[in-house]
């Protein structure tokens, strides 16, 4: 198998962009990624998206976005995994690479989700649940959050404020990215305050939906170093999955499928946690951040609260995490979003990171989580020496 | 890149299964295709699937698929390219074992179509095509069938009736396949007068939507041998893209995507048209099957009409077509079909087609369309003597 890197990286803000369709979001993308690539000729395009078909009536974005980019003809396929979806297509584009069968590959994920009328995004968002035994009962991904976090918090003792650090950090971060949908900062004494969602899940503990897209152009190792002075390798690149519904699973507070593309991860890359020098998680609700933290051996179970702080986590701290904001403060553009976090790990590899850079990082991890963690997508990269 | 195999195969029958949800669909023929291959362990699963989304409200279709097939925590993911869905599955379960990640790898293409009420899959369908260029229009797929046939009568001086032997020979070869959706004959003298269902497309030219699921199970060919006495060797997997809207295209009787994935067939398999010895092409209307039949080299431009005739594509023809019935008796499936297409030549190389059997078939070709052909997904496979 060939060792692929990525040779190019691009991203739109992220925000309510009603004036801009999916075929729109994609192109900016991908040719910002083209361009840092110096425009290489690609072989194949792999679309990570999730709601297309139910938000802006159109599937087939394969075909759409290579012909809109001026790509036509080239090999495209869309993947999807739910809010994973941007991870599989990246994990997608790996494979393809590593096959031979591709040289250069373009991977870009995109979502809209804000231009909608009311609770069509909700309806939307439940096609990523068990729709037989969830979503047809009327459970959200917020309500099941909730119930995760209430199990949390009952569980280890833990009181609500104690996972706000999370958020605090992620909009500490996104303050200094520009292309963050939330700037501002919040205070960990206004968490106790902040409207509630499902309770427990406040406004504060849940990122925000988002439209945006983002996109990395791969390419095999061997040529990468000819083709850009900064190519970032990619060490590792796992997908695992679990139940889709919550109430086949023995363990509430076991992200099985996290901790087993960890795993996988891990042992591709040959290396530990101790070895990752940041982490882009899916702080889709704050308890996830606690519970993929302890999947991936970066605490041990039920300690992942404890690290909810600056030391811990901010950008001077052991382990950075969310380091341009996180999907609770850049935004969370569902399937867009595993391609966001690729593209910001490798900003911090490149040194490119401006405010938000984090000193002497060599290797950064991401992990993309579809559902409530049914799908989980987990990638290494590495600056090349 | 490693050789790829395919050591087994399964479906279910194409129909109306009200009763039956996808999670069940997928399951029955994946249970089918690892029996056949001996229940080998699986690395990774592709689901292929269109309208989840749309008409049972279900995506994250690789998460419940494995965890309902009892693979929780396998690799797992859904591909989507309109109806060349199940098509593009394979092709990136083609990529994941030739890559050397995987070794064995599930790959199901699943789709339930009729289980809705009004005109809810018309709009589903609508997703493939461009959503603000078509779809937005009001245009349908059969309404966009027919202008490309009402294009190719008046473009050749063809008569209707004069496409209606590739419907005659899909319908014999279905009334011999226990799970065509149709096994009913058709006479060619019936064809002038069968109902209308948008001018020139009659009832038969074009193919029914169905309910179904199809799988192969693939492995590195360097193992095949060992696991199963009849492997069939995928010799290639090509897929290439079009303009998702018919207006942008300069050619309106030239199906580029169809032309361009079989060239790129034909040179990783290293072989011409001469020498497939039967083709599953994607005849959701009788005009597409001429136009793949002249876009893959077996007929001159404007030729592919006379070879809708036993003599030519009959199952002792020199090209036999749709030997189990083909997209218009056994039934079009959307994001399955692909996947059936391959089961079906698997069954013709393997001699276990029973009396649909085309003697001697040492390689066989299938083709996948997506859209109005803006997704074509070409493959090859070949007998291992």
């Amino acid at each position: 198998m060939r060792d692929v890197s990525i040779i190019g990286v691009g991203q739109t803000p992220v925000g309510e962009h009603w004036e801009t369709s999916l075929r729109h979001l994609a192109y900016d993308a991908l040719r910002a990624a083209l361009d840092d690539a110096g425009r290489p000729q690609v072989d194949g395009l792999f679309v990570g998206n999730m709601l297309g078909g139910e938000l802006s009536r159109q599937e087939h974005l394969g075909a759409l976005v290579a012909d809109f980019a001026g790509l036509r003809g080239i090999e495209a396929v869309r993947v999807e995994a739910a809010g994973a979806s941007g991870g599989a297509a990246l994990r997608q584009g790996v494979l393809a690479v590593a096959s031979g069968h591709m040289d250069v590959v373009l991977v870009v994920g995109v979502e809209k989700m804000t231009d909608v009328v009311g609770n069509e995004r909700g309806a939307a968002l439940l096609t990523g649940l068990d729709a037989d035994y969830e979503g047809a009962q009327g459970v959200t991904p917020m309500a099941l959050g909730a119930l995760v976090m209430r199990r949390y918090l009952h569980e280890y003792g833990v009181e609500v404020g104690d996972l706000g650090g999370f958020s605090v950090n992620a909009h500490a971060n996104g303050a200094r990215n520009p292309d963050a949908m939330f700037r501002n900062l919040i205070k960990a004494e206004r968490f106790a305050s902040a409207p509630m969602m499902a309770e427990p899940v406040n406004l504060f503990d849940a990122a925000p939906d988002g439209d945006g897209a983002a996109a990395v152009v791969l390419a095999a190792s061997e040529r990468a170093a000819d083709l850009v002075p900064k190519p970032v390798r990619v060490a590792a690149s796992a997908i695992a999955t679990d139940t889709l519904s919550l109430h086949d699973r023995s363990d509430l507070l076991a992200l099985a499928a996290a901790e087993l593309s960890a795993k996988r991860a891990y042992e591709q890359a040959v290396v530990g946690p101790d070895e990752i020098d940041l982490f882009e998680l899916h702080d889709a609700f704050t308890v996830l951040a606690a519970l993929s933290l302890e999947a991936c051996g970066f605490a041990e179970r039920g300690q992942g609260w404890k690290l909810a702080n600056e030391a811990s986590i901010g950008l001077t701290g052991k382990l950075p995490v969310s380091t341009f904001g996180g999907l609770k403060a850049r935004g969370n553009p569902g399937g867009a979003t595993g391609v966001y976090q690729a593209v910001e790990v490798v900003r911090q590899l490149r040194g490119e990171a401006g405010d938000n850079q984090v000193e002497g990082a060599r290797r950064g991890m991401t992990q993309s989580l579809g559902g409530l963690a049914a799908t989980a997508v987990t990638h290494i990269f590495e600056a090349v020496e």
